[in-house]
């Protein structure tokens, strides 16, 4: 006969699958139980209008001990998240003047510029237009940015916790810009947000045309406070930044403004001291999220290799693991439906013998993007960047199971 | 040159479109702004460890007046959701002794019957085990139960409101039953909620080996209190009621229990005074959420008619679209990806040109079921039921604006 799940999971420690023995087989409205388990005989708590977790659930946003808390960011707790779906409570924050309180009787969108018809927009006139609702991740071009001085993220949340991902629902840009009447000769767009600092970014015509949104909704409900309510510019597959929250214009341009945000920042620096800048596209990435740094797995037997994997430029086709630190990689399950620039879950079954070990993974998307390992990376493009890191996690197990970053 | 949105969406009021009149051209790091808008100049809010909703946003569900609340229902407002995925905090709620506080470490799943190996899993060791995570709705068997006596449901939330749509992850049942010896002669399965009344049902065991799922995680972080905190039982497609929450064991027996909800309540009666049971499965369904019973339309012009569509049997294959009280029908457009036995989000442009109008959906499944008329319903079944109301829905619009339900 084969091992039980229970001595797999339990190769060693086998408490697990011995407390089953004795148990009595009888089930009764009496309700006999194990001797942990003890159900309530009292009525237990009402019905409410809007519901909380458990008390038991204390997963949280990373809060970095800062001088002005309103420009900073938090990070999504990666490894405490299962499927492809962030919470919105716990959807990172990146913020360059705090989350405005705006009321959105009085928020409006403006698109003009090069367009015939200057045009406002107030929230229910864009919440009539016909709309359309997508899943997509949006990552910080800065996530995973430690990396490139030394692969040292101590965990998943610190590591690669600049990225979330949500059902976000709203009005494709393309529907906006013919609106106003837009011009033959327009090749940018700035959008600027409500924030105190009006953050703007400029971005291709091309690509707000083709599959940008604002929304207004995120995981089924108004889009939350610190991801830009009441109005977010949503481009898929594009670094964070120029996902703009708090949205509240559109100017069509033929060249982008050069701003802060697209010049002394946002930019990657080259070993020839030259900067490659509008580096928009999100490359492929992935990370194994269990087991994962800072960890400790209860002991040797089944584990399931957990992670994540996305790419701003489609569909993720495989994400390949391996458990011996990068000699051998087999493809993992992927998780469907697989959405183009979504979260896709990838899981792998493994037995940890109690060796050390390493467990890497590594994407590849639809294109044919293959996330490159650090030194292929590094040779590409030097290690003076701060964005747009993708190489290739390691998390090392040791024999006591405790896992590392390497 | 044909009509603008604007001039679509304020056939009558120009009010809108005449507000863009004399708007500057100019966008800067000054930011012009249209009167109405005034963004901040001081910081906003700082970050934050677990996210809130705007103060502006109130959907909430409907908390009934009860002697005791920990007995009764609470129902999602649909027509404030957009998407496909319900909000956890908004997933509606049906309790039959309240939310039991319970302490994940100390909880556990019971597998026993004609099994050979009786087995207690802990809540960690299930979260060991193979998983899977996929997007599926639970629907109350009682949704739009009142409709059988009167189509009287006032709006979507009173009438439709006991069904919601979330991301699930756990281990397939099958998984578990095999790891506990699952014997050749067994046929049902009793499954046993941890709540003060124990509440429990019998299941047929080839839907659970088929694609039932032992869930812990929901919408990306661990199922909440009121969706069954830590264990619920998924059981995709069939009446609310089975997916029983706060999960303690399954016990596997050669014929139904004839439970008390599954006898006196959760039985279907027919017009020759006896009743079905065990009807599980949640037939093909659909309502419009905008526009809807007691909204009013801010007046004529375009509105984007949108609703929600699923069935237990499969994917939602068409749903039509009638604005002439049911006299013809249109295919509206479904958003993609169309999951099995998930809300599907359907929308349909749509001119209002201010006169009364009634308008109706019609949900086809991928089995080829189609949502019956209410007339066709209760030929087929009476209307003596409380549970599995399935009939079309019809929204009255009147001059003013206002929609009723028919």
């Amino acid at each position: 006969m084969r091992s039980t799940w229970k001595q797999r999971l339990a190769a060693i420690d086998r408490r697990g699958f011995l407390a089953t023995a004795g148990l009595s087989a009888a089930c009764s409205q009496k309700g006999e139980q194990a001797a942990d388990e003890e159900p309530p005989s009292q009525l237990g708590a009402q019905v409410s209008a809007y519901g909380e977790r458990s008390p038991y659930e204390t997963a949280k946003r990373l809060v970095p001990d800062l001088k002005r808390p309103q420009i900073g960011s938090t990070t999504t707790p990666l490894a405490d998240t299962e499927g492809i779906l962030t919470p919105s409570s716990l959807h990172f924050e990146r913020h360059h003047a705090g989350v405005p309180p705006i009321d959105p009787a009085r928020h409006t969108l403006l698109i003009h510029g090069m367009v015939d018809r200057p045009t406002v927009f107030t929230l229910d006139e864009l919440k009539r237009l016909p709309s359309v609702s997508r899943i997509h991740f949006i990552e910080c071009s800065g996530n995973s940015g430690r990396e490139w001085k030394a692969p040292g993220a101590g965990d998943v949340q610190r590591g690669f916790g600049l990225a979330s991902c949500s059902e976000w629902t709203g009005v494709p840009v393309s529907l906006l810009l013919e609106e106003a009447g837009l011009r033959r000769d327009a090749k940018w767009v700035l959008a600027e947000g409500a924030d105190a600092c009006k953050l703007f970014r400029s971005l291709p015509l091309d690509k707000l045309l083709r599959d940008a949104l604002v929304v207004y909704a995120q995981n089924g409900e108004a889009i939350r406070p610190s991801q830009g309510y009441p109005l977010r510019l949503l481009v898929p597959g594009f670094e964070g930044n120029t996902n703009v929250k708090w949205l509240r214009q559109l100017k069509v341009v033929d060249e982008p403004y050069m701003a802060k945000d697209e010049t002394s920042k946002y930019t990657d620096l080259m070993p020839d001291g030259k900067a490659r800048i509008f580096t928009f596209v999100m490359d492929a990435k992935s990370v194994i999220t269990h087991p994962s740094g800072g960890r400790k797995l209860s002991g040797p037997g089944f584990h399931e290799i957990r992670g994540l994997a996305w790419s701003g430029r489609g569909r993720i086709e495989t994400v390949e693991v391996s458990t011996d630190g990068g000699k051998r990689w087999k493809a993992s399950m992927l998780q469907e439906p697989r959405l183009p620039m979504a979260f896709t879950r990838f899981r792998m079954a493994w037995e940890w013998d109690g060796q050390p070990v390493e467990l890497m993974s590594r994407a590849i998307d639809e294109t044919g993007y293959a996330q490159p390992s650090r030194e292929d990376l590094a040779a590409a493009r030097g290690l003076q960047s701060s964005y747009h890191y993708t190489g290739i996690k390691a998390w090392r197990i040791t024999a006591s199971g405790e896992v590392h970053s390497v």
